[in-house]
């Protein structure tokens, strides 16, 4: 305690999380979490402004692994195929822990709050790939066209998912919602 | 003043917002909205929950308007084609108002409440247009598919279109992310 400890927000995060799940996110006090971590509650508010940036600190994690695997894509991927292939590694990983995506998207379901700060955080994944993008060359509006479109498909693909992660494959959604749009827009082109 | 009062949302939405360009989003209170509009201030409060509803006032109309376009438009219009006329028609609308617009812009871009608002805004004009097209017959996932890509498209469109709106055409630049859209997919369904 008071002691500098490896990976203190990862601790503090999982603690709030087995809370947020167990008792409700409102119910849920920063003092509870930080002692869930044996940890100070003034070291909890040191390392988030509040309750919501605990709760997505695992997401912002993995959203930054996005955006790296955008921006270490081999040269000459186009972007849509970058963007593709990282949000579908990032689906296959979800994929993998279903209970955890359940927890997760039940609490945000409930609370306007952290629908809102949901928003926001898929908003600045979009952002930071569509800048992934042009450092890789990619123009505008083509890049935050691929951005903003891909994640609109990821939450798309998620909301049927998370109706019944046991039995539908999630990068498949992922996948197949590319494609479907893919068809619904080209009709245009011909016209 | 305490007698029922015609348009009393539309005319408290009215002066916030010229309040809020004149002195800020934060430094304006509910109080001072309700003077300007010649209201009490608890007639603020029992029509808007907070300042930020009130700021999105203008807004939600005009995304009740779009949705009211889809439901109406002509049996056989696909999903797409509705979608697209309902949010191109409310950019020329926009596009009669630079000024107007830009003031939004800016007291948005200033104030990380309301972009987190805005983000709803824009998920729930996305949601009721997905609604109206299941309405019209249109299965999932193409409801919400073509709905949250108009809507990102716009988006797009118009913080292009604000950065010099006297010399750009909204209307043209969301039909040309369209159709820049649909080129950037198009291969993915021959490949």
């Amino acid at each position: 305690m008071g002691r500098w400890e490896p990976n203190s927000r990862g601790r503090l995060a999982k603690a709030a999380v087995e809370l947020f799940a167990a008792q409700g996110f409102d119910q849920t006090t920063g003092a509870q979490i930080a002692a869930r971590a044996g940890m100070h509650e003034r070291s909890f508010f040191r390392l988030f402004p509040d309750k919501r940036e605990v709760f997505f600190h695992a997401v912002e994690t993995a959203q930054r692994e996005a955006v790296e695997a955008i921006a270490g894509a081999p040269a000459g991927v186009a972007p849509l195929d970058a963007v593709a292939a990282a949000l579908e590694q990032r689906c296959a990983i979800i994929q993998r822990h279903p209970g955890a995506a359940l927890i997760r998207h039940s609490l945000v379901a409930a609370n306007a709050e952290l629908r809102e700060r949901d928003l926001s955080k898929h908003a600045e994944l979009a952002a930071g790939m569509a800048e992934a993008l042009r450092e890789r060359g990619a123009p505008e509006p083509v890049a935050t066209l691929v951005a903003d479109t891909a994640v609109a498909v990821f939450r798309i693909a998620f909301d049927r998912w998370i109706g019944d992660p046991e039995h539908q494959d999630l990068p498949r959604l992922f996948r197949d919602g590319l494609s479907e749009l893919a068809s619904i827009l080209a009709p245009r082109t011909r016209g």
